[in-house]
């Protein structure tokens, strides 16, 4: 058998194939706050500047509310990805996030890691869902404390510190009550960051001013360093909720690399 | 077109189809905390019995923690069908607490609303994947009040009101703490039950006598009643914070049912 494997890899064909296999690459490029098909208006315009798409093969993928762009390659094809990524880094600067695949999470949890802070959180349309998702690594209880679900308005005013004239006057979902709902959550947890999260998940609960999908979020860090930020997000409940999470983690990306 | 659609509909072949396709029937029976291979044993036995099993489609599934039975049947095997049931009924009436398809979710729920009832949760190693079970579903605003994730210790005794002793002595993978996170999400909430969720989700932190998978729950009612219970999941970090939930619900529930 040992001298039969021998031969096999000693086979030219085989040589081929493993070389092949060892030397493919594959680069994933993930950007946040983009429509898909911006991607694609890109990849016409690197078509147009002449880069050689030909020789990489690139797929596009909506997960999560990112876009995620996986290319992989020969090693010959390597300046025709680097004119690729160069051009994506050029037109999409602002939504590209991580160039190595890492996820959201992972660099989030990396920043905090690295920086020896704590987060917390106080979150309501999403339900638990974002402490949820900082606690899913194994390791997170180095900087997750810990948060608050509330979901009812008497639990944001005494539980997360949300003043209750702030939601009277702004409504429960605003980005008053987010950045409330943040520094409320970073005090009462004594963590270093805090997070807060208030929207509409539907499918009741919407309004002509606030509809279903109306999602608003605070980050609040130790320092004084305050990001608020409103948006609308597509789908029923179950996105609104997930994606929720996905651009709460963004904003606390944000607050870390002081972008 | 009109006419083709008329005729098609008098074939006697379609017609046999559509009468069969009318009358099938699907019964969905879910048990749970019990291994899978005892309704095995079951059909066995309800083989042994002289069920006509034959007549039967019946499929099991484990799902969550949950085994789930289906069964298929043209009419004429509904005696068969009720011979079967009433033998699972027999042999796992502790286990049996679905037979119409819902969830331990959908009860939950149902439970609550019906009982005018409002819920809150304190959970540690599930990290508020509770929370946002119970708030997944529309409507349920109106019995969830919100949750405390009390990752960290000193979070259990400041937020959710957990007697620091009572973590010394016991640590904080106990049915006592269980107990007092479920009375601390309770009274901090105003809620009519309170739910408390604490273990070893892993993959660190395990002890021998208490290892990876170690979970304890606790849920308390406003009228006094309590049940604790302590178990040991099986799985990685993921599958044991998802099950915890399972099992989380599962102690509500019959907190709920009085059972």
């Amino acid at each position: 058998l040992a001298s039969m494997w021998t031969d096999a890899v000693a086979a030219p064909a085989l040589r081929t194939a493993l070389a092949w296999a060892t030397h493919f690459e594959l680069r994933t490029l993930r950007l946040y706050g983009m429509p898909e098909a911006e991607i694609a208006e890109t990849l016409r315009e690197a078509a147009q500047r002449g880069v050689a798409l030909d020789a990489l093969e690139v797929t596009t993928c909506l997960r999560r509310g990112e876009v995620e762009v996986v290319t992989r390659f020969e090693p010959a094809a390597a300046p025709a990805y680097a004119a690729l990524e160069a051009l994506v880094r050029e037109r999409h600067a602002d939504t590209l996030f991580s160039d190595d695949g890492s996820t959201v999470d992972a660099q989030v949890a990396a920043l905090l890691t690295a920086q020896g802070a704590t987060i917390a959180t106080a979150e309501s349309c999403t339900g638990g869902l974002l402490a949820a998702r900082l606690t899913e690594r194994p390791g997170s209880s180095t900087f997750a404390l810990g948060g608050v679900v509330a979901y009812a308005n008497d639990v944001k005013t005494q539980l997360a510190g949300v003043p209750a004239e702030l939601i009277a006057r702004h409504g429960a979902v605003s980005t008053q009550v987010g950045e409330a709902l943040a520094v409320g959550a970073r005090e009462r947890f004594g963590a270093d960051v805090g997070v807060g999260v208030t929207g509409i998940a539907g499918p009741d609960g919407g309004t002509l001013d606030k509809p279903v999908g109306t999602v608003c979020f605070g980050v609040a860090h130790r320092d004084g360093r305050r990001l608020v930020r409103s948006t609308w997000l597509a789908g029923g409940r179950t996105e609104v909720r997930d994606r929720a999470t996905t651009e709460a983690l963004h904003l606390v990306r944000s607050l870390l690399t002081g972008a």
